[in-house]
Formats: structure tokens, C-alpha cells, sequence
């Protein structure tokens, strides 16, 4: 295992103080490092908080600031955060209109984001995303996991949380979003978590993994890697076909981490033109490493259908450290 | 070789197309994909371009767009553009104010932009950027290389023209924050250029290069792997040193493109106390890919130090595709 850390126990504790420091403008750290919270909060704004394990950055603390989060809670690499992070998140956060929780459908996840509800005396609504169609079922999940359209609800929901909707609308909004959402992956390497000190999974040193989950969880099938084109055209068409509708669309090419940006926009390329024979334009482009699962190569495709509503929510200006942009 | 792409012949090419439809809000491709423009040039400003071998997005290219480039030049992967390529920029991008060339230190780009500059009839100066305190010379480099620092000198610059600073005003800037700033890169693997299909240079599994230059050239040397800490005291050692000045300073750890971010985070903690016990603190931050070098893992620490002039420069508003924030 080849990284730039100390001790693996650490790893976490010391990019989270580096974080924080570093976006100390936006950012808090919570006690005992539990959140990272909004700087200043807004009263009478719904708070959104979300989570989950580490490994994905900047997912999702690095979407923490006006527009978006209230707070995030790390958990350690690839594994959920615990109840009382939530709680004391959720303390820290609330100002009186009821918080919103933003979950990845993972089973650790979704018990624990749970567990932290019926704990609190709070108003509390949970949007579960679970975008990827890639499989039914899988390691981890019932159902279909949450990945990178995570970040489109939560930039989405947090546009209109600003503008002062309350907890029961920001709660229709965010299963609109993940309704519109769908993603699929392909992986040409393996991740690596530090704790473990070697690959997730073997693959070969000419196989892809079509459909891979963010934690390296198996997908599709394993096949020979082939040509760009061909990889995206059966991606979007399992997401085209899962989508089953026509129109505009934000078309976001998401990176793992260790694939290169050169590679990303030749996917965004290829990507644009395929949607383009299911009758879907992309209309808002978003490209880089933004739901990664630690150093793997490979990338995600997500497309999400637009409406006024969504559209508006993802033009809104967002001040966080991964996601910046005025009017 | 395991790449997202189609044709080794044709990666830069689909990569350009991709980028400067996703960016199509800001972005112009030039003839011949030659460079890569803003779409809205402001009459009477300096035009501000720059360029060099590809493989390191988002630099340039990433870059253009209010507050920083006009233009910038695409070569090959790691190979200079060609002058015709910077005259058909200057051609586009001048309003009659002149052209500032902003040209990392490599033989190459230097020679090429000169060549460009002697073959236009417009006013032009040129900023030399050399911030690598690694080596001496190197492999395609007398002097000092040119490496992340260029995003700093480009910023401030940028900053400046867009306010309305004249060429030779500009040309002064870009020298002093060149001469504020330095950097020092680790890389853990090589990187595999796609015409190449293997990678530059072969490094063991426990092995690092300290020193190590944005196309994978030698550095200091090649010891076995240490912790963080260990690799940053070094490195931040080398950059004080050099700088030979307390103060305050920008901090901007860039990702080589292989190394997640959670790592980079855990070296923004290591460099910021290592840089305390220098007498320099950090006052402003950033850290992600920026100045990559494909897939290599890694990253260098960049330091520049700061005065009035440069903190506006670095804080004024700036909307590209891969630095975008507002006041």
C-alpha cells in the first residue's frame, strides 16, 4: 500500500483537522470531531445534514456551506458514522425548523440515520437516495445503492432549504430529485482502504468491473476493458432505459480518484453524444472527483432529468469547499 | 495500459471537445482545436494566455475564463504546443491592450512562445514561472522547473489584468509572485502517458521520488516510502528554506492526480505545523488536482508568500472552469 499518511488509525483524525483548517472560512469541526458543521448557521432555515463513511471525499462534508449542508458525519473509511454523531450534529444545527437527513441507501447507513431519529425529539424527515441501477441488491444494500446523484439532491434540496422551504417540501423535493436521478459506474481498478493495506478486489490487468459500487462492491459483470465508447454506451443505456424519458438533463461525469481528468472529459464526451440517441441533451455538465471511493480508477455517469424546479436549485449559488459558484 | 479512452491518437482531442462542451458557458475552442478561449473578451484589457503540454488538467485550460486566462494552448501530452498555436491565440484574444504569455520553464514552451512572440507584430511580454526548488536543471529544463506554482502567478495576474492593469504592470506582478512562490513534489508511482502505454519511469512498491517533476522527471532522490510527516518535514524544509522569509503565506497542496483527497488533506495538517515552525503561516489554502500529471500519485506542497497586492489578487472574484468563486 503506497499513501501519504502517518498511521492508519489516524488517517481520518488528521485529513479531517487538515479539512477544517484549511476551509476554516466556511467550516467547524464538531466535539471529538462527531460533524463538520456550517460556520454560521441561518435561523429559521431547515437544517440538512448528511453522512456517511469516509474514503468518499469531498462527499459529502466538502458540500457543507451556504446552499448546501448544514453538517456532515464521517464515519471511519467505508463505514457508516454512529447514531450520536447524528444527534449531536443535529443539536448543533437546528435552529427550530426541522432537520432534513440526506442518506445514502447503505444498510449501516440508513439503521443508524434512523436510530438517530427516533433518539431525537427533533422534527426529522430522511430522503434515501438509491440511484445507481447498476444492480438490484448488493453487498451493503437492499435495494438500489445511493452513489453520486447524492451530491444533485443535496445540491438541489440545499438551493431551496435556503430559500426558506419548509422540512415536508424539502423532503418531496429531495425524492423528486433521486426519482429523476439515476447513475451507473465501471471501475478499471481496484481501492485500496488504509486500514486494510491492500486492493478491495483483484481485477486484471485488462478487465473492467461494469456497474462497480463506491465502496469497490462487485457490479455487473467483470469483462475485457473496451474502448471508452463502448463502456458508455452500454452506461447510459442502462440508465436511459431505467430513466424511460426524454428531455434535458444535467449529465455529471464523476471521477473515483484515481482517474485523470483528461480521461473524465473524453467520458463527458462520449457520454453527451450517447444520451443525445436516447433523446436526452445535456443541459448542465458537471465533471471531476466528487463521490470517489479513495484511489480507484474508473468513473461514475450520472444523469438527472431537469424541471424548472431543478434547474433553479442547481443554478443557485453554493459556497462549500468542492462546490462554489454565484449567480 | 488501463485508460478511459478510445484511440491513443485521438485522447487529446475527444478530452478538448468534451471539455469545452461541459464548459460551453465560458468556453470557446479555437480552429483546429489550437486553444481553448473565453467565450467573452473584455475590450481593452491585457489578454492573458498561456499553455504547455497536456496531461496536467486542469492546468491551462481549466484556468480560462473571468479573473484569470484569456487563452490557453493544448500540446500534446507533455509536449510543447507550437507557435502557430499561440499566434492564433494572440489573434483571438487581443482587444489591443497587448498579451501578457504566462510559460512554465521548460526548453520547449520557452522556446515556442518566444518563437511565437518574435513572429507577432502585437505587443507581448512574458512571464517565466520556475518555483520548483527541486533541481537545478532538469530533464527538458536549464534553471528551474515551472510547476503548480503557475496557478498562483496566473490567479494574481489575472486578478489584476481583469481591474485593468497595463502589460508592463502585469509582467512585474507575474514575476514577484513567481519570486514569492515556491514548491517541491513527492510522487509515490509514475504516471503512464497514453501514446507511451507503459509508465515513465519504474519505482518500487516501497519506494517514493522526492523531487519529482510534473512529467515524472527525476528529483532529489528515490528513498523508501516514509510517513507524512517525515516526507512533509522535508519538503517544507526545502521550500522555507529557499524562500528564506518568515510571514504569511498561501498553503496549496495540488494532487498529482492519482492520490485521493483525503490524503491530500492529511498533508495540508502536516505542511501547515511543519510550516508554522518556520515562522510562516497559513493564511489561505488550497488544495485538490490542479497541476496533475496524469495518473501519478502524489502531490507537491506550493507556498506563496503573501502581501496586500497578492491577497487581492488571490481573493478577487475568478469564474473558470476549474476556479470559480466570488467575493
Amino acid at each position: 500500500m503506497k499513501k501519504l499518511i502517518n498511521d492508519v488509525s489516524n488517517v481520518l483524525s488528521e485529513s479531517l483537522s487538515g479539512f477544517v483548517s484549511a476551509h476554516a472560512d466556511i467550516l467547524i469541526l464538531g466535539d471529538e470531531q462527531k460533524f463538520v458543521r456550517r460556520k454560521f448557521l441561518k435561523p429559521g432555515k431547515v437544517a440538512l445534514l448528511s453522512g456517511g463513511g469516509s474514503g468518499h471525499e469531498p462527499l459529502h462534508a466538502g458540500f457543507v456551506g451556504h446552499g448546501m449542508l448544514d453538517a456532515a458525519c464521517p464515519g471511519q473509511v467505508f463505514t457508516s458514522p454512529t447514531p450520536d454523531q447524528m444527534i449531536a450534529a443535529s443539536e448543533a444545527v437546528d435552529t427550530g425548523a426541522g432537520i432534513l437527513f440526506i442518506v445514502k441507501n447503505y444498510e449501516g447507513d440508513v439503521m443508524n440515520f434512523d436510530m438517530a431519529r427516533e433518539m431525537s425529539d427533533r422534527a426529522i424527515e430522511t430522503v434515501i437516495t438509491d440511484d445507481d441501477v447498476a444492480v438490484e441488491n448488493s453487498l451493503y444494500t437492499t435495494g438500489r445503492r445511493g452513489v453520486a446523484g447524492t451530491l444533485v439532491v443535496e445540491k438541489v434540496v440545499g438551493a431551496a432549504a435556503e430559500q426558506g422551504a419548509a422540512l415536508g417540501v424539502l423532503k418531496a423535493l429531495g425524492d423528486k430529485v433521486n426519482r429523476a436521478t439515476r447513475s451507473m459506474g465501471v471501475a478499471l481498478t481496484s481501492c485500496t482502504v488504509p486500514a486494510a493495506g491492500k486492493p478491495t478486489f483483484a481485477i486484471g490487468d485488462t478487465e473492467m468491473e461494469v456497474g462497480v459500487g463506491i465502496h469497490g462492491e462487485p457490479g455487473r459483470r467483470r469483462v475485457a476493458l473496451e474502448r471508452a465508447d463502448v463502456i458508455v454506451e452500454e452506461m447510459v443505456a442502462a440508465i436511459a432505459g431505467d430513466l424511460g424519458q426524454k428531455g434535458d438533463a444535467l449529465l455529471f461525469i464523476n471521477g473515483f480518484g484515481g482517474t485523470p481528468a483528461m480521461e473524465l472529459y473524453l467520458m463527458y464526451n462520449a457520454a453527451e453524444k450517447q444520451l443525445a440517441k436516447h433523446g436526452i441533451r445535456s443541459k448542465r455538465a458537471l465533471v471531476g472527483n466528487y463521490v470517489t471511493s479513495l484511489d480507484m480508477a474508473g468513473c461514475s455517469i450520472t444523469v438527472t432529468l431537469l424541471d424548472d424546479e431543478i434547474v433553479k436549485g442547481w443554478d443557485s449559488p453554493v459556497h462549500t469547499p468542492a462546490l462554489r459558484w454565484a449567480l
